[in-house]
């Protein structure tokens, strides 16, 4: 296959060398003993299913693009065995309300040269349970606990969503609105399945994308190989690996996992209620597509320590300043148009500065190739990634402050919101992301993550949460006889 | 010209027929001396120039469609005068990085069965503006004070942008990206311009239109006859009104009312920096395209009075229940996918019931027109309008609530905040809209909105800061010893 060849400079990141990984000790009982894996990646749904998340600095540390090493996982079931002699013989057929239905070989898809255009760039895939774990800390949800490491950007290879179906001719004077994708896995409900509307499967500025190489290499099996779907700026969810099947339909997609996952039901309904409201379920308006503007804190990482008299902890000579780093996104093509931090609980926000890796890419050359595909990016005005934000603040700053904050506006004018809402299966969490800073006895400042992903301990929200702190209220549940007195204060 | 037959039922809504209305007195000594007008429309910046919004519930009674007598107008200074039979000669013009550029008389963009397709359909159009009352109350911005009623929808004939550009062939490969749209008004700061996406101009979704009918209507003065653009989910500002010229371009409109307007710039500027900052100004990340999702409570109307022990106020003769309705939209074509009402300050919800009149043209037959042009509505997923909610409340909850406020969610998961945020310009503001109640020495409920429009007095956020509250906390100012009480109940 084609890599990225270093005869010239380019202007954009490549990805980070990934591992040698081998199957996992774990993994030899289950269905999965034939999957390579990092041992790095936390298990969010004990060994199997194989759902996972990268310990969060570790993430941020690669950088903006992600290696399949640390890439997050969410599988429903075992991974489809799928060696790689097999690989050109593999099937995909695009079909239903369509005027000329047909089906395809894998090795007629990735030829060069062959009936399709293949393209490169990158995409930043988000769970929609990414931040779950605050949520259900809030109250028990229906869903596992994510931490904010639930995203991963990698370099995708593969044809156009809409040449595939051009070619096919969608229907729509027969009522043609959805396309549904169908993977290969074996599951409880059926195989899964879900669709997106066709009109943005048509639309250039989605760039959806049926993809068969993950930066530069063929698909690792925990990502989709040999074939998949990626949407971008919507839930990983819509981007269905071990993709067997494009189906062109005038409803949405009535697969189990279409109708009872990835939705986010009204904030009143609880999981008692909700197991008998097919028809609310069913209610397209509450099935998430786009995702919402959401950041994270990556530095200071939880349970960081930094000496107020020595070093800065971000490894500068600096004893002054700490500079404060982390990561934002938005959903449906949108850019994040700016990063806002809080010292003092949201009176005052001062402006982060923010990086967006991605446009590098629209400084390729017209034409120019990467992993056998052009670079495709400058032709659009969408984001498909996340971004990175950072401000340096004096440490003595930090060391008055009680917490930092951050949260990010998109081009819509979509803001985090101080207030979680809180859904039956926990998804689409993007309330400030707050990091507690405490004052150590030997004169160092410590900061607390919101929560730690899976089951692990930690985290200001189950301290609260142990103090009897009222975590819903918008205040963080510390309402305590110090803040009273604050309030008195602004009373004066 | 043509209006709608009424030989066979249409299952969408046409306008209510409009008010036969003449030049007022006030306007005889300004340079509008030749613009009929509807005197109950508000001036919010004194008699000249004309920006008006009409009375809440004047509007909201209206229904879905409102009439060019109560629809919002935002004119930077005197209305172009032209005159009926100049009309058919007025020329458009579509130039800069195209192929082929060309003009354009009236009398061949309006031909039926000419080069160009008519289409008709509704969209709502607000001002950047709307609900920026309640932002002049915490901190005075440069805008002029808005009410909720800066928003308004019709029914617009004309020409699908997209296909007066696909004639003239915007030259993407020479960096054609923007499209800037030039009117014919003389103003201080040059004439009014402004620009959107290329990319966005050419999506069907996007259903850009170049129009030339108001609900059947040649344009009046106002709305910009004759020729405007509309702008579906975009603020007002996009929709340049008494259109000249069309020009691609490969940088945003350098025109002083694209660069110093319609943009919200990070919070923590004030309007003594501001005056500064012009690499700021013209940072596009800041510039507004897409509306931000909101609502607003109509009924209970500010200022009505409901007896808890005879009728509901609302007409109906049940004594023990009141309906409480408003509107809600959301920008970029995104769908409300729920309003929620809380009389509990956002400890719980309920679901309202949401309707969407605008689905209804959905319904139309394929080819069916309107107004002379093919209603365009079936063939894209977008909503262009705005929506109505409603929710029966007890009137015994009413009685025990302080306040009753609302949100709304889009499909894109946005959320109205508890939390404002202010800008210099004050633009978007959108959180939840709350009306407090009042329990009367007689017996009576009375509500209080936020704010009434203009300089007009009353609204309790008038009344909260006259008392010395803080409206910037995101809890409306009313910390009091009832609600630290409150505060300690929970804490037990």
């Amino acid at each position: 296959s084609h890599s990225a060849s270093s005869d010239h400079p380019r202007p954009y990141p490549l990805p980070p060398t990934p591992r040698d990984n081998h199957v996992l000790p774990e993994d030899l009982k289950t269905p999965d003993n034939h999957v390579p894996r990092d041992p790095r990646l936390i298990r969010l749904t004990g060994i199997h299913p194989f759902n996972v998340e990268a310990p969060l600095t570790d993430l941020f540390d690669e950088g903006f693009l992600t290696t399949k090493d640390l890439h997050y996982v969410r599988n429903h079931g075992a991974v489809p065995r799928v060696e790689d002699p097999e690989i050109p013989d593999w099937q995909l057929s695009v079909e239903g309300l369509v005027a000329r239905p047909f089906t395809l070989s894998l090795r007629e898809l990735m030829q060069r040269g062959g009936p399709f255009e293949q393209v490169t760039y990158p995409v930043t895939l988000v769970c929609a349970g990414n931040r779950r774990k605050e949520q259900n800390m809030v109250r028990k949800t229906k869903g596992f606990s994510w931490g904010a490491a639930g995203l991963s950007t990698s370099l995708w290879t593969g044809v156009p969503l809409r040449d595939l179906l051009a070619r096919a001719g969608p229907l729509t004077r027969r009522g043609a609105r959805y396309v549904c994708f169908e993977g290969a896995d074996k599951l409880p409900n059926g195989a899964y399945a879900t669709s997106v509307k066709l009109a943005w499967a048509m639309d250039p500025e989605r760039g959806m994308l049926v993809a068969h190489k993950m930066n530069g290499e063929l698909l690792p099996p925990d990502h989709g190989k040999p074939l998949r779907v990626i949407i971008p700026g919507q839930i990983g969810g819509r981007s269905v690996k071990w993709l067997r099947r494009i189906v062109v339909t005038a409803e949405p997609s009535d697969s189990w996992y279409h109708i009872y996952d990835n939705r986010v039901l009204p904030t009143m309904i609880t999981p008692e209620e909700s197991a008998d409201m097919p028809d609310t379920w069913k209610d397209e308006r509450y099935a998430i597509y786009d995702l919402n503007v959401n950041s994270a804190v990556c530095y200071p990482a939880h349970d960081e320590r930094v000496q107020l008299d020595s070093h800065s902890g971000d490894g500068s000579s600096s004893n002054s300043s700490y500079t404060l780093r982390g990561y934002a996104y938005a959903g449906g093509g949108r850019r994040v148009t700016r990063v806002e931090v809080t010292l003092d609980r949201g009176r005052t926000w001062t402006l982060a500065e923010v990086s967006y890796p991605e446009d590098l890419y629209r400084l390729a050359a017209e034409g120019e190739e990467l992993y056998g595909g052009r670079i495709d990016v400058a032709g659009r005005e969408a984001c498909f990634c996340w971004c990175f934000w950072s401000l340096e603040v004096p440490l003595a700053q930090l060391r008055d402050a009680r917490d930092v904050m951050v949260r990010a506006m998109d081009e819509s004018l979509a803001l985090q919101p101080r207030d979680m809402y809180w859904s039956v299966l926990g998804m689409m969490n993007n309330p400030w992301y707050r990091v507690v800073i405490h004052k150590e006895e030997d004169g160092s400042l410590r900061f607390e993550h919101p929560t730690q992903p899976a089951l692990m301990p930690g985290g200001w929200m189950e301290r609260v949460k142990k103090a009897g702190g009222n975590l819903t209220d918008g205040f963080w549940g510390e309402k305590t006889a110090d803040e009273g007195a604050t309030g008195a204060e602004e009373g004066t």
